[in-house]
């Protein structure tokens, strides 16, 4: 092509692994999707979120209404908007417009009991699975995977600590916007949590994926599991978002190691547990925006740049139909 | 709005920048436009490119036969695009769709004699001030500005390191992709062109940013800083791409200090003398893919975040127009 070797840099990467996972069909069209998954959790009562969890049930309706900062980016770039109920702890019963897979209303607080039964959990990935088949009948070809749920980033940092090995330090931050003395106390929960059921540590050796999601995980967090297996599956190209997006498809790798090859990230969060997540699943995020709001907005965010990967990949003129002199050697 | 305040990052900056030179036409969509300006460069008959000078000619004609990276990212995010000869060494009297502008048939070898007289430059500066001109009357509200030159990057290194003072080993990169041995016999050239001019270490005042031009920029170097200028000074926002795009843009900052506030930084190309304008400018680049293309495809490329960013800023819901709860302090 008309370039020097190499001096697309990344978006060479992104039209690589495009082309691997798109196979004979690489040269149609990107059909564009992102599905919120949405949940509380009930740790939440130990009072690790700057925000409210009724804020959970109030973002959806945002959604429903159009309102919130991924209804914008999605409008903007021409994505299919899906918002799903797995586990918001409210009365959704005659809404339109939502995706209706209620597991229970919200999990239970991991800091006295697991956060789902055996039976939930297997649920919730189902409701993933599912939704991931639905996307593939619709002709959906790049999905980006987003959330909403108060206190879900104390079950992200928990699973990226019980994952990667690192520890809550690291794994874990401000969420939506504690201050230094809160952070601390999300901390202290986080460990407890940890040290409750998986012993000094986390324990010396890796817990069943499925075990993670069920004590410290999320309804929506185990959904996302679910959706990203299922849409890798289906040979699907997947844009991860941020921290909690992130660790359901690290939950996913654990669980099917080749799912790796069908995900993108689409950013990198400010949440710092974010980076640890992305070095173990090997994945350069797209963008570097410091952003840190959810919702699938980082993912839909880095669209553009896949799709301008793909189309100067399908596009460009040859130096030899351009009639374009190539390089002295 | 409905969203943990600053969670939206570098978006949030990027909308502040652009309401602030949009003023009370924040909430207009934004007109898109790009500008790639082609010249050759007397100081290639020293061996500084991996590439025959011919291609600037022959990359032109791929600009208007729609083949080059360009024109697919250009047409892909909707952004009008506008090819200018300002001093390419080929007659291209009787091609449409080119804005001819040719001030002469590329500059002097810089090595031996200034690149271009006084007249020259202030002609080339005119082009661009010109074309910023109509860029305003066509309604244009964000515009990119790019290039082609083959031996560009010689010229930029050169302008480097006299406006940043930093040394030519670090201002100076391998281009199209030279090999070592190439690279090492550019920065003697471009040290023996500084020592001939400006004496020991690019001498101890700053020069004449003119003058600068005229002794070791280019036609299409000095018709950007023109243009940069006279978007600026119409209330155009501009996205610098790679490393010529950004040396003009420090020109024109050199010249006239407010023209910061107009500029945005596409991305943060492989040319390691470009992190050496931004320091020097102050900006921080939206995209970091590492990419060495130039053509203004860093540039376009960024525009889709632009958008997003002021979509986010004029179309969110609030707080309390959605009925949303805010955070707990």
């Amino acid at each position: 092509m008309t370039k020097p070797l190499g001096s697309l840099g990344g978006l060479e990467d992104l039209a690589a692994q495009m082309v691997s996972i798109r196979q004979q069909n690489y040269a149609k069209p990107l059909q564009k999707a992102v599905y919120v998954f949405a949940a509380d959790h009930g740790v939440t009562a130990e009072g690790v979120s700057a925000y409210p969890s009724e804020v959970t049930r109030q973002m959806v309706l945002n959604f429903l209404a159009h309102g919130a900062a991924i209804n914008v980016l999605a409008k903007l770039h021409g994505v299919e908007m899906n918002v799903v109920d797995v586990g918001v702890d409210a009365d959704f019963d005659r809404i339109d417009g939502l995706l209706h897979r209620k597991v229970r209303r919200g999990t239970r607080n991991m800091m006295r009991e697991p956060a789902m039964s055996r039976e939930e959990v297997i649920e919730a990935l189902n409701v993933g699975l599912n939704l991931a088949d639905d996307s593939k009948a619709k002709g959906h070809s790049l999905v980006a995977v987003g959330e909403m749920g108060i206190g879900n980033t104390t079950a992200a940092s928990a699973i990226t600590s019980l994952l990667t090995r690192r520890s809550v330090e690291v794994t874990t931050g401000k969420g939506t916007g504690l201050n230094t003395e809160a952070l601390q106390h999300k901390r202290r929960i986080i460990e407890a949590v940890l040290q409750k059921y998986f012993g000094e540590a986390g324990g010396h050796t890796l817990p069943d994926p499925v075990d993670v999601l069920r004590i410290v995980g999320g309804l929506e967090i185990a959904a996302m599991t679910g959706f990203t297996l299922g849409a890798a599956r289906h040979g699907v190209a997947i844009v991860v978002d941020g921290f909690i997006s992130t660790a359901a498809a690290a939950v996913a790798f654990a669980l099917v190691p080749q799912v790796r090859g069908y995900l993108f990230a689409g950013h990198r969060s400010e949440e710092p547990g974010h980076q640890a997540l992305l070095d173990y699943l090997g994945l350069k995020p797209i963008l570097t925006l410091n952003m840190r709001l959810g919702e699938g907005t980082g993912a839909v965010l880095a669209m553009p740049i896949l799709e301008s990967a793909m189309c100067l990949y399908n596009q460009m003129a040859t130096f030899e139909s351009a009639g374009v002199s190539e390089a002295k050697d």
